[in-house]
């Protein structure tokens, strides 16, 4: 931590931006009629009785005069599906309101869907901030819905992904000791013990269908590609470190899931009626343990955990290739 | 989304607190020269030029006479560090600067280390804010570190998994085709290639010393807890759903990992140093594979990752043995 010797305006930004704040649109209609929103995120609460809230608007801002004009205005805490719109209303379009369904708030104040949370509200107070007007607003009616919402950090959406007040430990020993150096908090161990215990919640399934993770892998990627030689499914499924072999097809073949086909020149297999009947019902077991898992943590904890594994996975992607492109590359042996 | 009929307080709390904040830690000095400090979230940046920050304090506050009489104070943007900090500002204690180090800001006012961020801040307007009065401050001097902030959302604190501008999508296809149910997005998938994708850095390191994944976890478990028996070694890795059976005991035993001795009438299996050596040169092969992660995600998201593993891993926990406890439970057989 170093202090600033002089202003500088990015490093100033820079420094107010690690402070995360929830993404806002606020409506109004000008002396026209017309509709007018702007994104904002320096909105936040600052009274329960009265219930008064503010947000800040830049003077410069062509929205300012109609913000001025009408003391009725609408605050809308963006839910995760409306970055988009977040995006476009932070932009000076002229049409922003072209094809969005409105509903009618109080005084005629456009009202978005889909939101997190809605305030409507009447000014109380507008307030001299620099180059900013700061906008207080009684709220006059609210509504809030359970889709989690849009977070931002350091000039980035984000997502929260919220701690439990009683903290998240695995082992109940407090502090490790120190020459033992493999810790519950491991990325690779809780990648790993994460990835069993989900899959776990299908063995029953396989075991009934005699399939193990790997054969099981196999018929997954037959499932979106069809046709596939052995080599191909090699390359799809090579990331997990075991080759599939002609044995394991073999076996595929006996139990009905696959059929042997020469096309264009080569062997290659194709997922029978049963196979992805097989195949659909683990994905469907899939899913529905993906909903407990989603009703435990909340929509929004489990969107973020998706995300930040993606994000895992594309940091540390050997070359996967793209199992869902329709063309899947022949690797040349 | 309905509407509220009537004003529900703790609703309109409800729906206030979907709006994501940091958390700050607001301190000054009263009269009589003594530190005074509150958490808040009810920071937000108003204007550049001049640079001008809020946040509004209850007119009940215990420190609204001091924050009214002195015209300094400093912000300070907490770090995922300062959660237990943030609680204890958050109290009503007597002592909260006790064995807090402190720094000395301008005009002696408090600065706290180990923040995100600090602004150093003189009063220039306090605004009438119904049950709080809003200070606006204009900032004097303002410093940031690398440190990941705290979030807060819904009553809960919170890190920000933040998106890319660009999105993360791991198939180049957007939309997949709807009887194509087994899509990128499913948890179950993104948890096995992450796994997957960790494990295969160590690959080669571990092909170097003959062992599989499976031997790995067995050495693994070992390096924790010494003295196993091969039944509570299942015990502890029968997540991952594969047996560890006297065949893969005695490979080990062959190249000098483990050796079995007879105590307290049982078979156990205990490390040799050179087990311990190779399980070490693992881990710490898995810790630079985690720094390079972290290097890529960022600090705060490898955090928030971590969280949201350990939250999933409790959700779908069978019940696994805790493997940190001094004593393993032995299952009668």
């Amino acid at each position: 931590m170093t202090a600033q010797a002089s202003f500088n305006p990015k490093a100033f930004r820079d420094a107010l931006s690690t402070f995360t704040t929830g993404v806002t649109i606020i409506t109004t209609r000008n002396s026209d009629g017309e509709p007018i929103g702007i994104t904002a995120n320096s909105f936040n609460s600052v009274s329960l009785n009265p219930p008064l809230v503010l947000w800040s608007l830049a003077k410069s801002a062509f929205s300012l005069e109609a913000f001025s004009a009408n003391k009725h205005w609408n605050v809308h805490v963006l839910s995760t599906e409306q970055e988009a719109l977040s995006g476009l209303f932070a932009s000076r379009g002229e049409d922003k309101f072209a094809g969005i369904q409105l509903e009618k708030g109080i005084n005629d104040i456009p009202l978005l869907g889909n939101c997190t949370a809605r305030f409507q509200c009447r000014t109380a107070f507008m307030y001299e901030g620099g180059d900013h007007v700061i906008f207080v607003g009684e709220v006059l009616g609210f509504d809030k819905s359970e889709l989690p919402p849009l977070a931002f950090q350091s000039g980035q959406y984000a997502l929260a992904a919220r701690k439990p007040r009683e903290g998240v430990r695995l082992s109940s020993i407090e502090e490790h000791a120190p020459e033992c150096s493999y810790t519950e908090d491991l990325l690779g161990y809780l990648a790993g013990r994460a990835h069993y215990q989900l899959v776990a919640f299908l063995r029953t399934l396989l075991q009934n269908h005699k399939l193990d993770e790997h054969a099981f892998f196999v018929l997954s990627v037959l499932s979106i590609q069809d046709k596939l030689t052995l080599e191909q499914i090699n390359h799809f499924v090579a990331y997990t470190g075991r080759e599939v072999n002609l044995a394991l097809m073999a076996f595929l073949q006996k139990q009905g899931y696959v059929v042997l086909e020469h096309r264009d020149g080569k062997d290659r297999y194709v997922l029978t009626a049963e196979g992805r009947e097989v195949s659909l019902e683990h994905v469907a077991l899939a899913k529905a343990v993906e909903e407990q898992v989603t009703e435990k943590l909340g929509a929004g904890d489990t969107q973020a955990l998706k995300i930040l594994l993606k994000r895992l996975i594309t940091a540390t992607d050997p070359g996967i290739p793209d199992l869902w492109v329709a063309e899947p590359t022949e690797k040349s042996a």
